[in-house]
């Protein structure tokens, strides 16, 4: 069965189901729409996504959509099958505690660095707007807090739950954007757990190869 | 072993855990904190959730915090024991189906549904503040946008995925705000399949029995 995505190489949800395709040793057809307008078309609505937003995946005739509900289908699927990885374990306590990552991202990690992200990266490209410094204080203090928290739940270990699961896939994106091209990598670098933890990450081949293809 | 529950009995993600937890028959018990302020205190934040926040569950020696991964993992290691609820189907495409109608909560329904909760039912209640009607307008027309979407998803199906689900359970304790303590009712009544759909979930036991006992 043929995988096809569709979405932009730089939108952090597409990159989520990159990196997991990837890692999963998944081949895949990648499809950027030509502009924005085109996820607002009668026909992206109706046979895509009914909320006119990317990514969308199809693996053969079944339609998935929403980058975490993707990722976790095709780990669910396929794990285990095209190599060794496995991005949700099997064992229910552990698997607990991969989903309280992915919550602490969107919950608490994800707000700040998108202020940095959306500031620093999205405005002026996308936008056309000027960066607010406003907005990027503001994001800088709530991230110092989280990464404090994130430096002791790093404590000795390798990845955020022990083992690379799909909770490290989810904080890559926006990560790698506020580290490089926003210039704030001192908020990692300066906490040697969560330190150690970015480098392991972002020098993943799976996770290296994304970045590199972003435009 | 017994499952203790710390959180709030008006907390929406204290009220999904609890409307879980009876949903699968799970008997537990549910301890509530006298103030906020303990939420914040050394204790609270090195034994039981780092990021000073409700719910927390305890499942034996066990512990698991973020409304979100508590759900999943009680729905993981409990379904189908106590009784015959199931809440994330066993098959993969449906699973991954759920864990889509889960993703739109988060991304198109909570938002704009928490603007009206936030205001006319928080703002008061709890911060002390006025409701600001041009938050209260902006959440109404996002939420319209979103439940003619729903309408159309919904279309001869009881739940939002065919049978009862988790994402079902994430949907309930605001709209339950905004149908009723905030008198946005007609928003749901005027569309029927949104209408049937939410007239079902509300008369469920489990949910019934929690929005109850909200002080």
């Amino acid at each position: 069965m043929t995988i096809k995505l569709i979405g932009f190489p730089y939108s952090g949800p597409t990159m989520k189901v990159i990196i997991t395709l990837r890692e999963l040793g998944l081949p895949y057809e990648f499809e950027t729409p030509a502009n924005f307008g085109v996820l607002k078309t009668e026909d992206f609505l109706a046979n895509k996504n009914p909320f006119g937003k990317i990514p969308v995946l199809f693996d053969g005739d079944f339609r998935i959509i929403e980058s975490r509900s993707i990722c976790r289908y095709l780990a669910s699927k396929y794990q285990g099958k095209n190599n060794n990885t496995i991005l949700i374990p099997n064992d229910v306590h552990k698997a607990g505690l991969v989903d309280q990552f992915i919550s602490y991202e969107a919950s608490y990690y994800d707000p700040p660095v998108f202020k940095l992200v959306s500031q620093e990266v999205f405005a002026e490209k996308f936008w056309n707007k000027s960066p607010d410094p406003e907005i990027i204080k503001q994001g800088r203090e709530e991230l110092i807090k989280v990464l404090d928290i994130y430096e002791k739940l790093l404590e000795g270990k390798e990845y955020l739950n022990g083992e690379y699961s799909l909770a490290d896939i989810y904080h890559s994106p926006y990560t790698h954007y506020v580290y490089g091209v926003a210039k704030h990598s001192e908020l990692w670098d300066s906490r040697p757990n969560v330190k150690n933890w970015w480098n392991r990450l972002r020098n993943r081949e799976a996770v290296k190869k994304t970045f590199k293809e972003i435009p």
